[in-house]
């Protein structure tokens, strides 16, 4: 007898037939004797739909009715499901977010939430009923309707598991967990029946597409238990909790990430003076071009190299702006790279363990492969190699951390 | 420099091109200094693909979650449209249902709308802005979102209008008035440049489908001014109004109106007795078969005829219990005909003219044509006349009425 916030994807309802199996599981989680409130996406493909009538209209749709209008998605997805879940004599309440109180600030497409009043839900998990809450949406203050922003329906999810003090929340979706690594790149990666929040958010911002970074970092403010599980195959998934309770046999590194969408610019020798980070970032950030991995050297004769990585659709963008940068500051010469690949190891026991770096560059020196950029946090170190060695590399580390499913 | 409450239906916001073409149209408005108020409904197939969409998942689908489903037909409309409006410059902003507080009773799918909330509505106005609200939509009071049922776009415009109290409630639809009758059966007939509300809900109630006969009816009790026009063809459509300000003028009859929609049940030699009339309707009636004319011959020996008009989808049903009822009563027998055709004239000015119905006797006479039924109202005589002749009917007493265009 758990009080459960379940969120289903786009996928996972994306046809009736769909609609209508997931009405049989929250049966099953009824009968059980779970009270369960239910967070859904729209129907695959609607989104894109809605966007697409607003765009042959204008380029420059008005906010405040683009969310008016995608909002409906998640409408039809609620009403769907509350009539399969009423057939199987479960009875079912939906609510829009602006009907649950979802109360968010008015940036409209991108909203934040600010509160929710929970006390009309509790009264109908009371009352028996299962609650059908259209994810992605809120209203602000003034009664308008906004947006969370694309995978907004996970972070409703939290937000409603947080409010009511949920025992789990738990994020349905077409994997049946968080794994080590990518199986597709390696193929003994094993599921993962525990991840810390941090690990979890380290993996997201690191390329792992399993859950909105930003839902994580919600349910690690509020210490929802989350957990990500498959909308079509049985299992437990992965619980991503505050601690993780491997204790004694928690493995050093939880799962090894990695992605290829990134490029390398270096300045060189550029003169080592205070501020000459700032002069040489500003231009380029206020292009809102974002940054991620920074590493400048140590200075030798007065001068420095600086190296940084951006995202490799705005290499080219970047570029340019660098080298009027390097004109302007009197550099050497500009230098880049868009043949790179980043692969990070992620895990709290780093925390308590030494030696995992030298593991990390031991193991990729013995496959005789290069590290161009180093980048270290609490609970992760990140690489840049040349692209050409990803696989080998991420498959080398998964290994060297005993991350292999044993047989 | 009025205030005016327009009403798109679907076929008019069909498609995005449409929705640009009234958005065109209304900022001719705009320019012209005039507050516009505009009403929409779901874009033409929306409103029946969500309902395919709930008939997939059940035969009974939750009245309350249908409400949900459909209202977010007109939510993108007024979205949609207020994109197009904000890209022409007029600034505008949409609201659904339960955004202006249109409150309703809960009788889901088919609300009747208690009040409406104009405050939030009159600010916009006075900050320069069109409103552009979801017809057939509104919340009941505890927040639940109600339909008011087919048709209920029109419902919404006259009772916005009533609200706002504005100079008039326009119709745009795909005809471009209210005709003397159908032209597609009598080539000379002409628009009416006016018509009185009573004198369109008679119309409307004997099957011209110009307009929802609540919404003339609403807007009749207050006093709202109604214009049918054409979305798609300049003009002026026709004025419905509490006076018909023909003066000397104003004609005898305005329309003719017609169906072939009903059948008749006669039951012969019934006892004449008190209460027989209901002893033989009630049975029917339990049976929601709504009943049209009903008449009763003189008795003679004690015994009388019983006659009444259902719909033709009703008469096998109508039938079967007519003929227990037979039994019961003992009365001789019971005849039926589905091949009948209701013809009907319509106009304020029988009141104060004699003779109106015998030039309407005498006109069907020498054309031959035998009336089977007669019943009449202040404004309305109907006949029920073989279903074979009901074209030729409607043009003779067209002609006979003065109601053919002048060349």
């Amino acid at each position: 007898m758990a009080l459960l916030v379940q969120k289903f994807g786009g996928t996972s309802v994306g046809t009736v037939e769909r609609i209508e199996a997931v009405g049989d599981k929250i049966k099953g989680f009824r009968d059980k004797g779970d009270d369960i409130v239910v967070v859904v996406s729209a129907m695959s493909g609607e989104t894109n739909r809605l966007i697409g009538l607003a765009n042959d209209i204008t380029d420059e749709p008005t906010p405040r009715e683009m969310d008016v209008l995608v909002s409906t998605g998640e409408q039809v997805t609620i009403a769907l499901l509350s009539m399969a879940l009423n057939k199987r004599g479960c009875p079912a309440r939906s609510y829009t977010g602006g009907q649950v109180r979802i109360t968010t600030d008015d940036t409209h497409t991108k909203a934040r939430i600010l509160d929710i009043d929970e006390d009309k839900m509790r009264s109908d998990i009371e009352q028996g009923r299962v609650i059908v809450v259209a994810g992605f949406q809120g209203v602000d203050e003034k009664g308008n309707i906004t947006t969370l922003g694309r995978g907004g329906s996970d972070t409703t999810a939290v937000a409603l598991a947080a409010a009511l003090k949920a025992d789990e929340c738990q994020i349905y979706t077409d994997v049946d967990g968080v794994y080590t690594t990518d199986p597709r790149v390696v193929e003994s990666a094993q599921r993962l029946e525990q991840i810390t929040f941090e690990e979890m958010i380290e993996m997201a911002s690191l390329g792992s597409k399993v859950l909105q970074i930003r839902s994580v970092e919600f349910a690690g403010k509020y210490s929802v238990p989350l957990r990500v599980l498959s909308s079509f195959k049985e299992g437990p998934g992965t619980l991503i909790s505050i601690d993780n309770e491997g204790g004694m046999e928690q493995p050093l590194v939880s799962g090894i990430a990695f992605n290829r969408d990134e490029a390398k610019l270096t300045l060189v020798g550029v003169p080592d003076i205070p501020g000459i980070a700032s002069k040489i970032l500003k231009p380029v950030s206020d292009q809102n071009i974002e940054l991620d991995m920074i590493v400048q050297n140590v200075g030798v004769d007065n001068c420095t190299d600086f190296t940084f990585t951006v995202h490799r659709n705005d290499y080219k963008k970047a570029l340019a702006i660098l080298e009027q940068v390097c004109a302007d500051l009197g550099a050497k010469q500009v230098v880049g790279d868009d043949t790179i690949a980043k692969v990070s190891i992620v895990g709290v026991g780093m925390r308590s363990h030494a030696g995992v770096a030298t593991t990390m560059f031991d193991a990729l020196s013995q496959e005789g492969i290069n590290i161009q950029m180093i980048s270290t946090s609490e609970i992760k170190i990140s690489v840049v190699i040349d692209e050409k060695y990803m696989e080998l590399a991420v498959r080398t580390l998964h290994t060297a951390f005993d991350l292999d499913k044993s047989e």
